[in-house]
């Protein structure tokens, strides 16, 4: 691989909330892929799955409790089937801004899986809220039945589960050797699906591991130059939309962890970013973050726009 | 690739009505494929999806009825769901066979899609039945809304949509680049999620296409030696369970085809198995095709049972 790598990771919420969106959003998506294609870069991409995975496991509860026939699918294999729903979708927006623009690219979708280890301490505190929003009622259900739930930002209950830290792409090698074969590689849809093993069988995890955290682990497994994070904000800031809002556009990994010290990001949004951008841009020298909109993908890596996280 | 290739076509049914029953199949399967893949072989795994998408379409259907927030999947929507659901527990249990024997082997699973003829006169006759069962009155309503339902083998009513030819295996490349890299590929799920090409861009159609002829078609492209088709019977019968039934053991596309005519197939069920099997069989010199029963592909393979077509 004499080509650069960067490593794209798109949010889930990026993607739109019904396949209607998602259409819209991924021949978005695909322009910017496609841009980032041209400049002759390997490029895997991995993607965020909040609100499809919400949406999948929504239907496959309601499903059990109507047909007596159908058993409960488990949450990685709601994961495993949102790779599939959005994957095909991204798939072939990026092969089509392709043959629009007459290259000949190749572009390959892999159900990825996410090692876990199971002494994770987050899974002595589910914080990562999933599926639909519930009453108060509903939630003291789950949670009589030992579902944790939380209320999530004013917006109703939803049941939480544990976000673990990943450890090994266990698709990596698949990942690499379609990446040799100039394919533009979508892997590891929202955050893959966790498993732990166990005398060498995978299972399956109740949990969603982060997929900035992800994405983090894969550039770094693949040598990758670049890790791109893209999301709603073209920057990261300082006081946040207060008075005192400071955009942050090129700071080393030192100040980063400053920051995040000091509280400037939130969790569950800009904090798992930054710190996933900090965690490769130490990782080896030369290996930078960067954190910018959608839109500005381009630019950012031109060094124009984003916020670059380095040694 | 100098190894013999291989395509092993599994039958949906035999991956089980639930994720529990999936996980005792896929174990079982697991054997028969790394017995296989002990010979030294390529392999490609095609699979079918019958009782798993019509989990997933029928959860897809309910949600949006029951959440105004929510907009319909279509059906090839559904059928890349399954190609997660179904993929990753069946990769993860050859994967893990082969660990058990000592084996350091590769498995991938590739979201697939199968192009078709948007003239396939299948559209003028739907004849797939798919989903949940129904009673009469909820067939009509579905009919009245130009939804074309059918009697399903007296079980209740269904779904039916069209069956079109397969055309063209969209992802055949990145089969191809990861059996040269030594992996056993998993593809074509379901018979692909079907899709039409117009002005370059993809539509998914809503349509099922027979895993059966999916699998002949890209045995052909793959230049494979031989076509496994697995299913509930060790052999392909004459007159099938009739007092004069007689098992097929060895026979010419010729006679092949004599029989088809004869009427000794039943639609839905061998009919498919045998034409794709002529198919292949008659598309070179030196390819066989073979039915036969799971547990039995190994000595199918060596020529000590099943039924072979040949040339």
């Amino acid at each position: 691989m004499d080509k650069r790598t960067i490593v794209v990771a798109l949010g889930g919420n990026a993607l739109g909330n019904d396949i209607d969106e998602q259409k819209v959003a991924v021949a978005k998506t695909a322009g910017v892929i496609v841009d980032l294609a041209q400049q002759d870069l390997n490029i895997v991409i991995t993607h965020g799955n909040g609100p499809q995975v919400g949406m999948i496991q929504t239907a496959m509860d309601n499903v059990v409790v109507r047909y007596k026939n159908y058993k409960q699918v488990p949450l990685p294999g709601s994961i495993a089937m949102s790779q599939g729903y959005i994957g095909i979708d991204l798939q072939n927006a990026i092969k089509y801004e392709l043959l629009r623009r007459g290259i000949d690219g190749k572009v390959s979708t892999i159900l990825s899986q996410i090692e876990i280890d199971k002494n994770d301490p987050a899974f002595q505190h589910p914080t990562k809220p999933i599926g639909r929003f519930m009453t108060k009622e509903e939630a003291e259900i789950n949670e009589a039945h030992g579902i944790p739930c939380m209320e999530d930002a004013g917006r109703g209950y939803r049941i939480v589960v544990p976000s673990p830290m990943p450890k090994r792409v266990r698709e990596l090698e698949t990942v690499k050797t379609l990446l040799r074969a100039g394919h533009i590689v979508i892997a590891c849809g929202g955050g893959g699906m966790p498993v732990v093993e166990e005398d060498g069988q995978l299972h399956g995890v109740n949990a969603v591991v982060d997929k900035d955290n992800v994405s983090c682990l894969l550039a770094q497994k693949l040598d990758a130059d670049q890790l791109i994070i893209l999301t709603a904000v073209e920057h990261a800031a300082l006081n946040f939309r207060k008075e005192n809002q400071v955009w942050l556009k090129d700071i080393t990994v030192e100040e980063a962890k400053r920051y995040v010290a000091e509280g400037h990001f939130a969790p569950g949004s800009m904090l798992p970013k930054v710190e996933a951008s900090i965690r490769f841009a130490e990782s080896k020298p030369g290996r930078r973050s960067l954190i910018t909109l959608l839109d500005k993908a381009t630019d950012g890596l031109a060094g124009k726009t984003g916020t670059h996280i380095h040694i």
